[in-house]
């Protein structure tokens, strides 16, 4: 179809018979090139710059420059002929600003004789101007929205084919550069959307995140413990390679989880001894009201599962679990993953009063015994895949000051089953791996007591 | 600028010297029109709409349809010619179908003779087609995107001049529809993250009232009260006039300004008698773990001054507030009228184990009297705005079963200013305005208690 465009300038030289065939058939070929050209882009910024080069070499020139109005302003812009910086300067300033305000053409042969030309910005750039082509860009409706500034024609100066080629290239370029502009503002106001819904998104989870590690709180045998299921979460979703949405409401479930404690009373969530029954009653209610509580509210689609599988982590596969005895299948997936690290935690975690008291391995072989009838025994295995560098930055809530480098990249190289079967198999005697990750697992935490209590706002 | 566009056709004419003077002049005319027309419209229903038009009248025809190719299904497309219902069919269907496949123009100018046309449409829409001129939409890139249908030239079949206009405002539409396509992407991505946005913003909202009356919900004597203060903040930041993001921080302040409670102990919490001094500093710790909490959490942009609003809520104005004993306009200016809400709804709220026992005058006066030593008298006179019937349903926590509309009508006339000067007046007897306002302020709430309870997610 591009023979019709060529034919477009073919006819204006019609009226000027003066042009040799010549030069008639290789301008055909320069204007073909420029409307493919132009037509391509539609980031302005890039169309720009576009415009600017294809001008300048249809037109044999040295430099060009397209400056646009700025309605809004009262400016004329541009960035630099080849460079990145933006330009802008009032209007009604120069030669740019007289073809901006009259949407006369300005082809001026000695720019130094022209009153028209403003000399100053040669001698600052140290540019020497010769002669310079200043047309106006009209639009479909003939409104002029810019300016082109074509410098220094390369041989001699400025001709009437220089004006009608490009007034061609202008009008395209206009209808261009108002639907690029069309596509900016969308872009942008994309880009603000974008950043509004970042900012939200992290404003939900940033109190969702602290208002777990405050209910945490409320009992100092809590401390972090959501945080790091949280994290414990993640390693099981990688290792099973669980979409992205079902990573992030499993790891709002574990963060929420224990979210109806907030309506327990400090006489039931602080007893760590002995509860009489109804006590023991009023304790085992805390997942049925975080399930409840999280029902209120309105989620976004993807986290429209949270209060189901929230309200489930005391679930056991067997059905012996609470509230609603689920059995197997029934009780949702992510929720069985939140039961397996929710047990490791307890097991792992009750360190503010004292040490590490059960053995790792001990721990893990409880997960395994009781797989079939407390926990899902697909998830324990896949939580035995998790990185020994992770399991102890987890177990250490992340506090990167207590943990050598050398030791996480050693423990980087192996998982919780390779750990487990080094313990099976040197009973005899500890090997490297055993003595680094027992550093970790059998720290004496007491004295770093202070540092825990960072979410206790109430201290 | 447009001749050149004119100037193109106008040489093709001259390619065929057949076409009268005539006939070139008005196909001009007719073409400037189009590309006019075309160029103006990026919005894609709206430009094939415009594009079906304009070649419709410019081929003098009964109706023309364009199809475009959709890649990912493999079909061709359209919107109705002149309905809104969209049309899908394989790409390789049809006359349409041939065309899109071969790049090639099909001109039939005797339809039912003609092997690629099927008379099934016709059967079926009852329309008769006579010829047709089938017409590939090629891009810049020489690549087929779509195909003209055009049904029944008014006078005779379609002659070569009408496939030369046509392939003239081919190449100008298939230019602008994939304009209109880009463009077209940025919308829908828009309206996808403005709606993603809307779903964070809905959530972290529904979060924040939840949790707050969740906090509320742990003392009977408090339930609701957040939800309350903050309808108070919106009426009197309705009559204040304030700007949109600061009537949201408001908002959010007041739902927020008792989360610090979530870190007190039951004994604290629960106490409605007598405090000694350790529990008194205890529960006047609240305000500054709100803000502690608060501080801790990313907000967006516009909720930045959330923690020092909240925090702020038990300031005083002569600087016997606590807990940083700041000093009117020291204290954020949200924070004044959260202080003086709050107060009004503790004095008229006690009514879960009572009905209210002060009456309305006094609580008023009680804000007046101390406007300038607590209360920022300003924003009393302010809160004497609110209407009385904005104020009964704030007072009924909404619950609309309790509510007669006339009643709430009548109200709605009358502001607390109003009241308040009425009850001066008329010291022997009861006006229609203060009996019904009563009938509210002292109805027996005890009989609604269970309802009260909805937020108290334990029981």
């Amino acid at each position: 179809m591009n023979h019709l465009r060529i034919a477009s300038v073919a006819s204006e030289f019609e009226d000027h018979p003066t042009f040799s065939d010549d030069e008639y058939q290789q301008q055909l070929r320069v204007l073909l090139n420029v409307t493919r050209e132009i037509y391509k882009v539609l980031h302005l910024d890039q169309l720009l710059t576009t415009i600017m080069d294809e001008v300048r070499k249809a037109l044999n020139a040295d430099r060009c420059t397209v400056f646009l109005i700025d309605e809004e302003k009262n400016e004329l812009w541009s960035k630099t002929a080849h460079g990145e910086k933006e330009i802008r300067f009032p209007k009604n300033l120069g030669v740019a600003g007289y073809v901006a305000m009259t949407g006369e053409i300005l082809n001026i042969r000695d720019a130094y004789a022209d009153p028209h030309f403003n000399p100053e910005i040669d001698r600052k750039t140290g540019y020497r101007t010769r002669n310079l082509l200043t047309f106006p860009m009209k639009n479909i409706m003939g409104k002029t929205i810019g300016v082109f500034q074509v410098l220094n024609k390369l041989n001699g100066y400025f001709r009437e084919i220089d004006e009608e080629i490009l007034a061609t290239i202008s009008s395209i370029a206009a209808t261009q550069i108002e639907n690029a502009q069309l596509y900016e503002q969308q872009r942008r106001l994309n880009d603000e959307l974008r950043g509004m819904y970042e900012q939200q998104q992290k404003a939900l989870y940033s109190f969702v995140q602290t208002l777990a590690s405050t209910i945490d709180a409320r009992d100092p045998l809590t401390a972090g413990h959501s945080q790091r299921i949280a994290c414990y979460c993640d390693e099981v979703a990688k290792i099973l390679n669980m979409d992205e949405n079902r990573r992030e409401v499993l790891h709002y479930a574990a963060l929420l989880h224990d979210f109806g404690k907030i309506s327990l009373r400090d006489v039931i969530l602080k007893n760590h001894k002995r509860f009489n029954e109804s006590q023991y009653n009023e304790m085992r209610k805390h997942p049925a009201i975080t399930k409840k509580i999280l029902e209120k509210i309105f989620l976004p689609e993807k986290l429209k599962d949270l209060p189901q599988i929230a309200g489930a982590h005391h679930e056991k596969m067997d059905g012996s679990g609470y509230p609603d005895h689920l059995k197997g299948d029934q009780i949702p997936l992510e929720a069985r993953i939140l039961t397996v690290v929710d047990a490791f935690d307890a097991m792992t975690s009750n360190r503010r009063y004292s040490n590490r008291i059960i053995d790792f391995e001990k721990v893990v072989h409880t997960l395994e015994n009781d797989s079939g009838t407390h926990f899902d025994g697909y998830f324990v295995t896949a939580f035995k895949q998790i990185p020994l560098n992770r399991l102890v930055e987890i177990l250490e809530d992340e506090s990167t000051d207590l943990l050598e480098t050398k030791d996480l990249n050693f423990l980087a190289n192996f998982t919780i089953q390779d750990l487990l079967n080094e313990i099976a198999q040197k009973s005899d005697g500890e090997s490297k791996l055993i003595q680094i990750f027992n550093k970790y697992y059998h720290r004496d935490h007491l004295e770093k007591k202070g540092k825990d209590e960072k979410n206790n706002f109430n201290s």
